[in-house]
């Protein structure tokens, strides 16, 4: 039976099983294999997320870590002294309202302005007005801003909802005219390796053109700044980890409320997503780990020659639907 | 040679292939096998996702699709008649800047209200003094509101950034009292299911007291009830998918600017995103099956016995870091 000799059995056998478990699971990647380059999308979400846990530098970074001592307290502590009863209710508001944990505080009467119609129409097409003003500017002057408006905006990101009032964010106010540049120098390291990783070899022909388009000038121009991060997760007081719900998605809420104070004040920036530096920027900033970096706003006047593209918003009756 | 007769090897082999590629991957679950109970976090961020594509009642749906034909035009088009400099420009710039496709379109002269040092530093304040009052609100009053005012909001929120200026977002605006009450059977339906799921045997007992947190009986009562919508994707011209980058956080920053604007105006809402509502949401509208429902916004007046917990927001020093 020259066809069953054990060896041959095996190595059919090999086969058959791995071409199964292959089948089984064909779609998905192996961990730490690269994605075939035909499927690189570098700007979905998911690659926003900074997943590294990058410690080196951490220590002894010169760089005001205010924030690392002072784990958020406030909000809810899924420590062991609350009862199972009080868990139970935090959760099951989070998962919907994102409502506070009730049972825990005091239910104040609401005190609310309300303002003749007239006057709410008349607010809602000036703030209107206001807002569809802003545009993306890129050209940045390098005047200084008073730092009393900017703490003023960032008061008003921070009045935004979140996940069970947890407040998963951290805003970065960078001023120093060295760091700015450290933040320039490594977003433009990392566009040049992400062109040469997305890019390749199809698009090589053009790169002097695009190298253009890396130069990030108004990271060293703007007199600020603003690097936001969220807290994937917080720390409660017994070390435990807090689970901070919802963290993008509120922490993306406060961003709009931030570009909607910096228009207000007269301010420009442009909000930009730096692909694959969070990791980087974080350890410069001596930010801790459950912190990812989420946005990244240059703020300041607008610079006198400042252009931009001409174009326009869809109308209400594209993205409005009445029911 | 008994331990080497061929059906000995066979399996032999067998089990051990098999145990090396179950290995391999060991941490991943397989599609569809559901997650252990004691690894359910309902709230994170990736649970939003509505990936089902829930067809029935999709055909024939009564209600509005007014948005369905006009796929979103303008923004950019990946189609085949761009030259791939253009293309190539593109991507480079969505990836970082959230820039439109400047190749294709002129550039004009930025022009932007500035205002004087004294009045930034004032402005911004009382911007503060009015988002500082916003507050979650459940009460809300069946009082009418102004339809003009909810035009105002929602183009407010559409000026809004987005990844390449893909604007990926829809509000459907709710007012029929019938629709507004299915909202509430399925979303009050989801919750019982989603408490039985979650919670299980271990909290039982508390099954009575919990339910009346399921009772959104703001979903009958708001006069207006708008739910938020993302694109996860557009549909060119020529039928090709459209990427929309960075969706769910440009449609997360939009509604920040919708909360902003309903806040300016006097009106309340309480930010909410009903778990595992998504799909049968979405087909109770008749929104397309690229449309995931992201948040739901309840509008209205506060009702006159209006309370909210009497909760604290972090000082800005606990949210600002200066570099």
């Amino acid at each position: 039976m020259f066809f069953l000799t054990p060896v041959l059995v095996a190595v059919v056998c090999i086969l058959i099983v791995w071409i199964f478990k292959n089948g089984d699971g064909s779609s998905k990647r192996r961990k730490g294999e690269p994605r075939a380059r035909a499927e690189v999308h570098p700007w979905v979400d998911e690659d926003l997320k900074d997943n590294t846990d990058l410690h080196q530098g951490e220590e002894g970074n010169p760089l005001i870590p205010e924030l690392q001592a002072s784990q958020p307290s406030g909000g809810l502590e899924l420590d062991d002294g609350r009862s199972k009863n009080q868990l139970l209710n935090i959760q099951e508001h989070d998962a919907n309202d994102w409502q506070e944990s009730e049972e825990d505080v005091e239910h104040i009467p609401f005190s609310h302005t309300r303002y003749p119609e007239k006057e709410m129409v008349k607010r809602s097409q000036e703030f209107y007005a206001l807002l569809s003003k802003r545009r993306s500017v890129r050209f940045i002057s390098n005047e200084q801003v008073p730092m009393e408006v900017i703490d003023n905006v960032i008061k008003t990101a921070g009045t935004a909802p979140s996940g069970a009032h947890t407040e998963p964010w951290t805003f970065v106010v960078v001023k120093d005219p060295d760091v700015k540049h450290k933040i320039r120098e490594i977003i433009e390291e990392e566009e040049e390796i992400n062109y040469l990783k997305r890019m390749g070899r199809q698009w090589v022909t053009d790169l002097k053109k695009l190298r253009t388009n890396w130069v990030k000038e108004y990271l060293d121009t703007a007199p600020v700044l603003i690097l936001i991060f969220k807290q994937v997760h917080g720390v409660a007081a017994s070390g435990k980890r807090k689970v901070h719900y919802y963290n993008e998605i509120s922490v993306s809420i406060a961003c709009g409320l931030l570009l909607a104070a910096l228009q207000n004040a007269g301010l420009v920036t442009v909000t930009t997503t730096p692909l694959n530096c969070g990791p980087r920027l974080r350890v410069l900033l001596g930010r801790p780990t459950n912190e990812k970096l989420l946005m990244l706003l240059p703020v300041g006047y607008a610079s006198k020659e400042a252009t931009v593209p001409n174009l326009t918003r869809k109308p209400v009756d594209q993205i409005r639907v009445t029911v």
